[in-house]
């Protein structure tokens, strides 16, 4: 398992009326964990994409426990499960700051893709410098 | 069940680097869906809202079929199951514009919440409204 | 000058919690407003980029005059001068739905790129189909 | 004059299909800024809506020099004019990371308006604050 923790603040733009985040918003900030969590290997997504390999989500999900308000801070915790498949699955949790209170919880599934369209498996320099990190 | 169906056409501002729509904004139509559902049966989510009814999202889920570019048409068919619980779900297929193809499918979950924040049963007028359209 | 109108309904999406829309999203609108110009004239921008030109902003500007807010039905107003430069500009104005109330008013400038990212003057195909059409 | 500088990390959510960030996103980056500029001074914006003071845009302009790039961590640079008037103008400067690009600059105008919706004059708490630290 490989695991990441890194912290996103709540912006003006990412509340709607209601008062709390947009719930769309939820998954930009899971990008921003899984992002961080491979550049915290030495293997950031943009280098990924520079390889020929794309990573196209193909499954999302998110539950919300506690709503998030502007200006926030909160904690993002990113597991990637190391024994992988055909598809790369990302689990997060969103805590508070004082990462007492769960916010929300969710998933993405990524399908690995050369730049033709076609889907692969994870290529060996993603699949080794994952496991050996973990 | 209640049934509606709408369309959306991809816009520049809905597409990332990858060339396809991002991910995230498959629930801003999922949202549309919802909305013009409501339209269609005479009472807006802007209505129920001003009846101090509140309809935030518990839980959200996407998969991705087929992926969207830009300027495609797309049709988006929601139902609502009319057996309202405590929770309400929508359920979105998002069809290429001659419907042949599936674009993505997926579910939102929905509290009903009073104007203090509280979790309520859904109320007579929108449960009555929504099985006599279905 | 070529002008067109279009309209566009506000969703929760582009709302914060002020509880008007977000101002970020006035450039979503001025897309649509161009784009379905550029579409009522049988030249899609889908198409123009096809051809290997582009028209990446160079400025964007834009005034609040009364706030939109959740669920209004905007109208949208763009026009292209026909005078084209170097530069193409765009001119929007976007009204309440009775289209007595002046919602916001705004520009965007765009240059002409190549596939190979030089700016270059707009190509004959274009200026054609703007100038026939005005 | 009130000056800050923070950073920010472009992410693949900010882009769109010409590979670049999309435009719109760039007055997220503006909102990044005078967030954290308010935060330097010990005065969350969130605490001056508290106080029943809010900042709505009136006017926001953005020019584009060189484009931002996925991954991209810019340097967002927000001065604010203490001599304030009516309106409250912030100038923002987005650089490359190593500070020798500019890759955008712009403006956003600000009215103050109370809990009520009224246009007032910037209040005393405010005006002190920015002014003991400019």
């Amino acid at each position: 398992m490989l695991s990441h923790k890194t912290s996103y603040r709540v912006r003006y733009a990412d509340t709607d009326k209601m008062g709390f985040a947009h719930h769309a918003n939820y998954f930009r900030w899971f990008e921003v964990g899984r992002s961080e969590l491979f550049r915290q290997i030495g293997l950031t997504y943009k280098e990924i994409e520079a390889s020929g390999v794309y990573l196209p989500l193909s499954e999302i999900h998110c539950e919300f426990k506690s709503p998030a308000q502007y200006d926030d801070l909160l904690v993002i915790k990113t597991d990637l499960d190391a024994s992988l498949k055909a598809t790369l699955q990302f689990n997060y949790q969103i805590y508070s700051e004082d990462e007492n209170t769960l916010v929300a919880s969710g998933f993405t599934k990524h399908a690995c893709m050369d730049s033709n369209g076609r889907v692969v498996r994870p290529p060996d320099f993603l699949v080794d410098v994952i496991q050996k990190n973990s």
